[in-house]
């Protein structure tokens, strides 16, 4: 079965839950922005994705990209989509109207990529990296550099890459060797290699538009020497420049979109920002760029949730407990959906996709809220609140993308491991969420120490003020959330205390702690929703029942380890010889 | 890196945590077996799976199975590697002499298997079905089908099949379609369709043996009527039977194992054991076919976790915490092995491998012991001790074998994912694991209502004192390890109450109560493992440290939700329409 985007239940959770309509009427940039014009960019979007970019999905794990000399051809029917994608307008719902953008909320654009990762994952890739190379040329680009590329960003019509890692430097951005070295005319000549480079080279736009982070001579040594560079596959007078795809990787999934080697040989480019500031100019989009990412988890998870699902209201199995004394059903057996252990699976994933919902798509809103609102604290809170949900989001989701599609699996039994349905392919490609953008590790770390422990807990005190907005303590399960949000508190407070005992002992429980934001963001979405019409029916109550007794048990002993954390590392570091 | 097999630390824990040689001296049938001759065949097996088999993974994964015409061409170098294995007389290691077989203890096949397991999973498939072909046919053949098949299962020079599965009939049994006729001269004619089956057609062995489960004119619905056949592809005078090799599956993984679906168009047959008692032939090597997928899972985390390992001591990112002070690491970065979030990995998954083992071996020589110990209440112990472990290990070790194995992919970061490094097959090939041999639901089901609650906690109880045997509450690990045994009762004991006033709750926490069990499991293992000589040393510490401090807590988790599940189902059964 084909993946058919719920816009009905993407749009109750935007309107009914999040309550976006009203969020976004406060800025004047979104005033215009109603309940309809939202519902029918997200019918439209539905009809594209699903008629234009899910029937690609297999032949895209299939077929693959293939490379040949230096080329890339993508997988049958995945050039055509695209040009019919950026045709229509798609990548340009968010660009500003003065570069030939629609100016629409970040969150509809968030909400597509939702749809198009469940749909197709691997074509998503490439352009999902528009807006963000977009944004920062933006913000960065000197006059000459958004003259020639911006517009083209802003509609698509031209797809970017983002160059980062190197063999030596994948999480360790510091160690990056690529070297650019002034022509004296103004340009820059780039030489280097970057490996894992999504979409470096393919066929579905007529250029591509290369952003490169490299050394310039004499800079310092570590992150602070680089700078960011604009290098183009073809040059503004039409001749190809000196970057040459070596090879694309053979990888666990996500075989429609193309991992390249990308050599730079003295190619020329131009500076983006100031030199030696070119992580910065590559942080702008960092926000955007993971809830991106975390909704690619959300978008895999409700594909994966739908294949289970239809499959467990096919298949019968066994009497299912409860329903022994039933009229006889057809062979002896129940529907699996009416099995606890199926049931289990597929209540628990659903809580999941509906809350994360809430939480990114508030996520999203609050994207615009702080680059548009005229009130200068409330810009502050809504950047306060995507620093810190941000990484949360983003590892959480991942994780569950994989982990809880693979439940999906097992609802197949023998048959989720065989290509034939489809299933086992949104496991492999959910692989890979959990490592780019910034392994979920490295996202536990960017939480605790950066963003909790740095500033003493203030920013992270205030923004739990923030989740305890509006919750009535006179509710129980409200009261309960209220509790959960003061125990978190207290152990953000435990562990700036240990920090400054010893500044190692949060890097050992770091995950546990994200995890334990996340248990507790999911409990705050689902007290939102518990507040809605719909709340009772059973679409609704089965999963905030599957919540509460499957799910919300984690936090408990997650706070455990991280009590049990605080008394110190739990293994000498190993010994190795010492350094040089 | 290919797999290597750690021969001395498996002898480690069969000799000196498992005293797996004082069990043996106890039976007659093993009294012979000494250290020396243990250690002597875990060797020369050691060094067999190193140099045959692990060389052959990566084409199988590669090239896989081939099907053509009904035929199926095994991957570049299985074929060879499986005419040398069967010759040297691995197959025939715990046979019994009386049928060629060397009649050593079933330990010793197992640790074996686990070896194999982690060095080519898709290669074992084959010969792991081997020694549970013997067995049944041992137990339930009549004469006429021992002398023609039992020596050559017990050299392994044909290999066996088991068909069970169709396409309407996987974990319920009793739906099986299958027929078999009495042709009215001692032969039956079977006719049905099978899929999923391991090894159904192949180039390896010049003969192969399907044992097929059929139903004959007449008899019980349901899995009451099922009777067990041979049919050989091959029949005695050389012709070739009819029975056919459809297609073989396309899957996730494993593609060194070929998944048929095999088609029997009045294939002449035999009958094993009697008349509607199929299932009752096939579960005489349940117990034993359940272990070896757990060793599968087993081999295969220790395969992953040793590519973790060794990556982990060449990778530099970074500075890890508490090195800041140290002398200038190279390129200013340090080994991830020193990294907290890698290291957290590492000593984790190692303390399930070595847990998992000690649980194992136990386990494997209780099967010895059941069968051949001269007292019957010894017998029934053992006996006892497999039925209730037995599930527990086959879901603990196979979801451990691929999400721990996940977390050994995430070690590499961005490397994992591609295929250069290896991990991310064994991450795929395990997967299915969790589903065949009964999945990891069923096993749930298994142990809490059929092995818990259908005899009042009775045979549960008795275990809990065997494993309460030896252990010394004036120590405190062994303490906290009597606590949690005491809890595991009390658990028990609630829901045999509570399935007496609703028998489908014991149902929905199933699987919490198997992983309650798996957890207590583990840490008697490593509190035999304490005991040892050798407990102190950085190898042994870390990975007990890691599972107190980050596995154990799940154990208070789980029993929560155990606890809560006694109130009641979680969600109504949905509304389906009526049975017809």
């Amino acid at each position: 079965m084909l993946f058919k985007p719920r816009t009905d239940e993407m749009l109750y959770v935007l309107t009914q839950v999040v309550h976006a309509e009203r969020l976004l009427q406060a800025l004047p940039a979104h005033a215009e922005v109603d309940a309809d014009l939202m519902a029918q960019l997200l019918d439209e979007s539905g009809k594209f994705v699903a008629s234009v970019i899910a029937p690609l999905n297999r032949v895209g794990d299939e077929t693959g990209a293939r490379w040949h000399e230096g080329a890339v051809t993508m997988p049958p029917g995945f050039r055509d989509a695209y040009q019919a994608f950026w045709q229509a307008g798609w990548p340009a719902l968010s660009a500003a109207v003065e570069d030939g953008g629609q100016g629409l909320p970040a969150v509809l654009e968030a909400m597509l990529f939702e749809m198009l990762s469940g749909a197709n994952h691997g074509w998503t890739m490439a352009p999902d990296l528009l807006h963000g190379a977009y944004e920062c040329i933006k913000a960065h680009g000197d006059d000459a550099l958004k003259e020639r590329y911006l517009r083209k960003l802003a509609s698509g019509e031209w797809l970017p890459t983002m160059c980062l890692t190197e063999p030596q430097a994948g999480s360790d951005l510091g160690q990056v060797r690529t070297r650019a070295i002034a022509d004296g005319r103004g340009d820059y000549l780039i030489s280097g290699t970057k490996i894992f480079i999504s979409s470096g080279e393919h066929d579905l736009s007529d250029n591509i538009v290369h952003l490169v982070l490299a050394r310039l001579p004499d800079s310092a040594p570590g992150a602070k020497g680089l700078s960011l560079f604009l290098v183009p596959k073809f040059m503004p007078d039409g001749s190809r420049s000196a970057v040459y795809c070596e090879r694309i990787e053979e990888k666990m999934g996500l075989h429609g979109s193309p991992t390249c080697v990308m050599r730079f040989e003295a190619a020329t480019g131009w500076i983006i920002g100031q030199p030696g500031r070119g992580l910065n100019a590559m942080f702008v989009m960092m926000n955007s760029a993971r809830l991106h990412v975390a909704l690619q988890g959300i978008g895999l998870l409700e594909a994966a949730w739908q294949k289970a699902d239809a499959y467990s209201r096919e298949r019968r199995q066994m009497r299912a407990p409860g329903r022994k004394s039933a009229p006889r059903a057809p062979m002896g057996a129940d529907l699996i959906s009416e099995h606890p252990a199926i049931r289990r699976i597929l209540d628990s994933q659903r809580a999941w996709i509906d809350g994360g919902r809430v939480i990114a798509y508030r996520t999203a809103v609050e994207l615009d809220v702080a680059k548009h609102h005229p009130d200068a604290s409330r810009r502050d809170a809504a950047q306060r609140w995507c620093n810190l949900t941000t990484p949360v989001l983003k590892a959480a989701f991942t994780q569950q993308a994989f982990h809880g599609g693979s439940e999906c699996l097992q609802v197949f039994g023998g048959h989720g491991y065989v290509r034939e349905w489809g299933i086992e392919q949104h496991v492999r490609d959910a692989r890979v969420t959990m490592i780019y953008e910034g392994t979920n590790e490295i996202q536990a770390i960017d939480l605790l120490l950066r963003k909790v422990i740095a500033d003493g807990a203030s920013s992270f005190n205030l923004w739990l003020d923030d989740l305890r907005a509006d919750l009535d303590s006179a509710q129980p399960a409200q009261a309960r959330l209220l509790a959960r949000l003061a125990r978190l508190q207290d152990h953000a407070r435990g562990q700036v205390l240990a920090a400054a005992r010893d500044d190692a002992l949060a890097h050992w429980i770091a995950q546990d702690f994200l995890r334990a934001v996340a248990l507790v963001l999911l409990d705050w979405a689902w007290t939102l929703i518990a507040r809605t019409g719909q709340a009772g029916m059973p679409r609704w109550r089965a999963p905030a029942l599957a919540l509460e007794r499957w799910i919300m048990p984690e936090l408990q002993m997650r706070l455990g380890i991280i009590n049990a954390g605080t008394d110190g590392p739990p293994v000498a570091v190993p010994d190795t010889k010492p350094d040089p």
